[in-house]
């Protein structure tokens, strides 16, 4: 890199020239030169007057900064260890193993950091499982690994007022529940200090609204978020209809589906993302399209916990705004975006023999980033290449084993598998990877503190899961 | 690493000992020295006198070398141009644009071994595409590839004796085709030269008989291949029910199932294995069964293809052998092993609501190694870790941190997205991966070639698309 540090006159210079990079134009792309300063795009040509530190942009692909739109970052410590079993089964064993201090949190967070940003994101939204007693601190050393890693970051502490064993239907045979840890008041008082502590946007922490879904949440809960996401411009985030028992569960409750159920809620708005919807019919579809809301897409974790294959060519078709997630890393069990964009995309090819309705990789790419943007409420920010825009920026290097031969760049990025291809990124205008190699994170202290604080552990016997197994069995219809 | 070079006689040792690698056992894992001698597996033990070079196998999982049991090499060149498109206008597109110098061909086929070595792959199955007039040069030259790679190599030339338009169903409106270019008789005559001059089992390198599929070969071709099969003992390949219009093609064609089809042939063997298999009924699963003939299972083509979900638990249910394969760069893009085995496991999740059925890492592993061995009739010689084996073994960097925190490691490993976790990997006996880099071939200067023999290109029109899309989009009721 040449660092130009002044200008003629001896001012001093800040930002960035990217050269002749490759961006995606109409049917190709062009050779350009992209200016960055103060944080935002200022200038995109075939030719710039080099300013600050001259980044060479040849046989590099320049794209906007993908939203990883759903994780939970403190899943990371139990990545690899859960074996195949569907959601409510899975969460049985989640459960019993959760991160029990800050630390672990933070570095978590880190982790989750590092993964979406050597795959091509630059934004992560964090639907944050919070250690109960330690609530503020856990959204605390979450909010720390990622002013620190560098990353803009949503955060959603999980909140919900209803114990495990309610998510699943009861299949006619109620029975009563514990009740939850937390009163629904106490963690909207909660939500409410979190706000005041953490929320800034204009440092590239955001706290959302985050319900972790109809299926755990009382109405109080769901009006006392709208509330605090009115009051505050937050967005709203939830789980939404992800597993077939799920699905069975909302007609038991509610007596109509659960998106009617969180229409009649007003929780669905252009500033509200759902993870997953899985098994959404047609007329809520179109409730999703109608109140602008946003689905995030997961689809390595719908595979993984046998979810099923959300219909995104329908929801698409219905002009529904489409997002990418990793979903949290027991569930997937990686950060990578570009894997779940691949996957995202060319899962749905077997859906439907209109070949014309498949997702092309220039419209994967698109869906990663401006509708991850969207469904933050944040398209006018981020998610293009278009001046003005804060600069949330990924540069790949072209010359990778794993992008040659040289065909159609994206075309390559998304449909290939990647490896430790992001030369460069941006977020807001701060440089946070360079050369391949974090700016902002000692990844081999990182990987050394991982390895320290975990142990070879293999499948644990769940006290959880088998509570919850033989009535799970029943109302699935499978038998002993 | 410690070279020991002569023992306390002052004779030269060669071989390995790996020391202290995690090994799986039948509920978790056991750290174990394995020794490596004249190309096998001498033996496995908590402790063993260190002989020739000795590794650290420390914070290492040792496991059997993966079978990449179906790609086509040369689609290298294609990889990340070709857009979403359904196989038969997919072939289309493909046809238009394929290498045209056995110097391109050597060079993907070192393409295709070094992805696959660097995902855990010992073993290639290239169902290599054959330039017209230059056939055994491009055997040749992929030979050439592999045995410089120090890959295990099993080359099927692919061989038709009907040109590309009769594998689309005629749907009651048949048309006369162009004779395809080389008549049955000259493709088994170059067969016959191919086997006399590459065939090499004691060296890694095996032909097999591999027509490209019921769909474009003749009875006649199939005769042939059967026989020259079993003259040299010669494993067998080919394409099997990729798609829904082959499926109607054997209908309009056979008058029965296209597996009925190859029974009647005779074309079925435990040394068979058919590449794809996503429309069996059940019928045509109990022949497989049967004749012991292997399904090679490839995830990430069948998606991008929109050809369909292969039935994998129900093969594997019905005691079919399963093999896992890439396919060729241009219809997946990517010789990523550890990216399909994980699709091609959690796949199959959302197939089957019985969670019992699904495959667990494990599995999938033995699927890839052991399955992708008995497809290929090597079950006794590699396959798993076993002293007396031959010594095609994978050790992977469980320090990574695409593989942190430590939980269990083939669960990291399959259910992960590993980056550049394959510390080191012997074919043969030979170590062809040390400290992570290929001992065998210079990538710097492979991605030299490989950038400088292609250029930045993007979609072509394609002739041969435009003639047959209006009768593929008829055949399958798609309307104008």
């Amino acid at each position: 890199m040449t660092v130009i540090e002044s200008d003629s006159e001896g001012k001093p210079l800040t930002g960035y020239t990217i050269r002749q990079a490759w961006v995606a134009s109409e049917n190709g792309y062009d050779a350009v030169d992209v200016r960055i300063e103060n944080g935002r795009i200022t200038a995109i040509a075939p030719q710039l007057d080099p300013v600050g530190t001259v980044v060479d942009g040849r046989d590099k692909l320049l794209l906007p900064g993908f939203v990883n739109a759903h994780t939970h970052s403190s899943e990371l410590w139990q990545r690899g260890m859960i074996p195949p079993y569907p959601l409510e089964l899975w969460l049985a064993k989640l459960y019993d193993f959760t991160p029990a201090d800050a630390e672990q949190v933070y570095l978590s967070a880190i982790g989750t950091a590092v993964e979406t940003l050597l795959s091509g994101g630059t934004t992560v939204v964090d639907h944050l499982t919070i250690m109960p007693g330690q609530e503020l601190e856990t959204i605390g050393a979450a909010v720390k690994g990622y002013r620190e890693a560098g990353i803009r970051a949503f955060v959603g502490p999980l909140i919900q007022d209803q114990s495990l064993p309610s998510s699943i239907p009861s299949g006619g045979q109620p029975s009563a529940y514990e009740p939850y840890a937390r009163t629904t008041q106490e963690t909207l008082d909660l939500m409410a200090e979190a706000i005041a502590q953490f929320h800034r946007p204009d440092e590239g922490i955001y706290i959302m609204m985050a319900p972790t879904g109809p299926q755990l949440c009382s109405d109080e809960l769901f009006a006392g978020c709208n509330e605090l996401s009115d009051r505050h411009a937050l967005c709203r985030h939830a789980h939404l209809l992800e597993s077939k028992a799920q699905q069975l569960l909302a007609e038991e409750q509610y007596g109509c589906t659960a998106v009617e159920y969180l229409k009649r809620l007003d929780f669905l708005s252009p500033r509200t993302s759902l993870a997953h919807c899985v098994w959404l019919n047609e007329s809520d579809t179109q409730l999703l399209a109608v109140t602008k809301s946003t689905v995030v897409h997961n689809p390595l974790s719908n595979l993984r916990l046998g979810s099923g294959i959300a219909p995104i060519l329908k929801y698409r078709q219905a002009g529904v705004n489409v997002a990418i997630g990793c979903d949290g890393s027991a569930s997937n069990d990686s950060q990578d975006l570009l894997e779940a964009i691949k996957i995202g995309s060319i899962l749905h090819n077997v859906t439907d023999f209109e070949y014309r309705n498949w997702i092309s990789p220039r419209q994967a790419v698109k869906m990663a980033a401006l509708g991850g943007a969207t469904g933050l409420g944040m398209q006018d920010e981020i998610g293009s290449l278009e001046v003005g825009k804060q600069a949330d920026l990924v540069l790949y290097d072209l010359t990778s084993l794993s992008l040659l031969p040289r065909t159609d760049p994206i075309g390559l990025l998304v449909l290939g598998r990647p490896v430790q291809v992001v030369s460069s990124a941006w977020v807001a205008g701060r440089q946070v990877i360079a050369d391949g190699n974090l700016t902002t994170v000692d990844v081999n202290h990182l990987r050394q503190e991982l390895f320290a604080r975990s142990q070879w552990e293999f499948d644990h016997d769940s006290p959880t899961l088998e509570a919850l197994e033989t009535r799970y069995r029943r109302v699935m219809g499978l038998g002993e």
